[in-house]
């Protein structure tokens, strides 16, 4: 997907955010910033929003020394969903169709990197964020998809929203072989194979890493063994925007679950902002 | 006062707002982006945020040819704060020290460039806003300032706000001379010549421009004409967080009168992010 103007001051934003967590010192968070305004100035270069973070974000971690500048901030994103867990299993439990429950609750894991952020009460959000239903749900084409399926490939987001994505692989492992896959290092919140580990994925999937580095699965961009998995899975879930951006004209059928988090995304999926979309494109 | 980092995707935002304001072409859109972030990144040889913001806004205007790409949005503000006096009055004519009531509903006028913005109950709103006291207030030293003062400078902000301002010039005008000032050009929703007498400015005051076409009188930027005002009015009050970060460091004494709405303001200020200054700063 191409990159909108209203990603620049976004990703200016955000870039800043990882200086001031990587470092304290004012002067390497300056020469941070410099660097990044005068590498934002060739966003034409980038074919979508992943690929000029991940460049931004290199920045931060050569200039500051830092590998993982949001290091603590997924500790703790972690740390509290796996607190909350208990609560996602009550409601993927609860009467009703229990694959549409386990989407769901995967689907607001999407919520772990603002929530937290703002200090909000996180278990009272989150029980109104299960509620909402999809605005768009292709689940009766997914239930005939997943029919007889063997792998079933899970493309992760953040690293608190595993815990929340675990509660999917575990109700699917048992009929399917599920594979996790996650960014090849750091970048932003999002989850890595160690993170994927310590939110406990590995009980319910194989966890792989996509071999790409920007926070989002660029296909050019991912390791051979990735593509392989990717081009071969019976089944593919896409979490998150950034994926959707990296994916979104993808050369098979993917079926996207993500909470639309901002404007101009929400636009491309013809939903309002905060609305969840479980939605199949490409194949 | 110094740019911070956080100026510069604030800047950013701004100037893709300004844009679409001023063209629905998407590619003068992207023109203006990219010569805006090249612009961006030479941030360092501006002194403080007006005089680079009055930068990235001149490129929006050579580049659509709209001289004013905020009219529309002055015009709905001052028309809506017109429509709102009969309730600004009612405030400043209730029981309680009149001029801290008149100072405060100019304070208020602040409000006029966010709220409207986001579709809020405006009256509710204003109400509310209206009975916050000042976090900082150096209320007594003021009217000990005013007491036997002939000239008073108002230097205006936004061009709803002249509204507000307007009923802390008519409590101010039996005894002292108004001057209020605002800015030589169109600059975002700030009010010029043209815009404060819409308001109805002129019933109360003498209408100058600064001579500055950036979003805070920046004292080396103004015209001699508006210098020698500043030098020697008796007292001057400067409105708003534009003119507080242009004239942070003044020559003389200054009464900033202003709602803290960025954290990096409020936190030079030593108030909380929506808090209510009156405070002296120089001489």
């Amino acid at each position: 997907m191409q990159l909108f103007l209203e990603c620049l001051p976004c990703l200016l934003r955000q870039v800043l955010e990882a200086a001031r967590m990587a470092t304290s010192d004012v002067d390497v968070q300056s020469d941070i910033m410099d660097e990044a305004v005068r590498l934002l100035a060739g966003y034409r270069s980038y074919s979508c929003a992943p690929m000029i973070c991940e460049a931004m974000h290199k920045i931060v971690k050569e200039q500051s020394g830092v590998e993982d500048p949001y290091a603590q901030i997924k500790e703790r994103d972690i740390g509290q969903a796996l607190k909350l867990e208990p609560l996602l299993k009550d409601f993927a439990l609860r009467e009703g169709d229990a694959l549409r429950l386990a989407l769901k609750v995967a689907a607001t894991g999407n919520i772990m990197d603002s929530a937290l952020y703002q200090n909000l009460d996180i278990a009272a959000c989150l029980k109104a964020e299960l509620e909402k239903p999809f605005a768009i749900s292709d689940l009766e084409d997914f239930k005939d998809e997943i029919e007889g399926a063997g792998q079933i490939l899970i493309i992760g987001d953040n690293a608190g929203e595993v815990v929340f994505d675990k509660i999917l692989a575990e109700y699917l492992a048992p009929e399917h072989q599920i594979i996790f896959a996650v960014r090849d290092a750091a970048i932003i919140n999002d989850a890595t194979v160690g993170d994927a580990r310590r939110a406990g994925m590995q009980h319910y999937a194989g966890i792989i890493s996509t071999g790409c580095r920007a926070p989002g699965a660029i296909y050019e961009l991912c390791s051979p063994e990735f593509q392989d998995v990717f081009d071969k899975a019976d089944v593919v879930i896409s979490k998150g925007q950034g994926n959707y951006e990296a994916l979104s004209d993808p050369s098979r059928q993917v079926y996207f679950l993500l909470k639309a988090k901002c404007p101009r995304i929400a636009q491309t999926l013809n939903v309002a902002v905060n609305e969840y979309v479980f939605k199949r494109i490409g194949g």
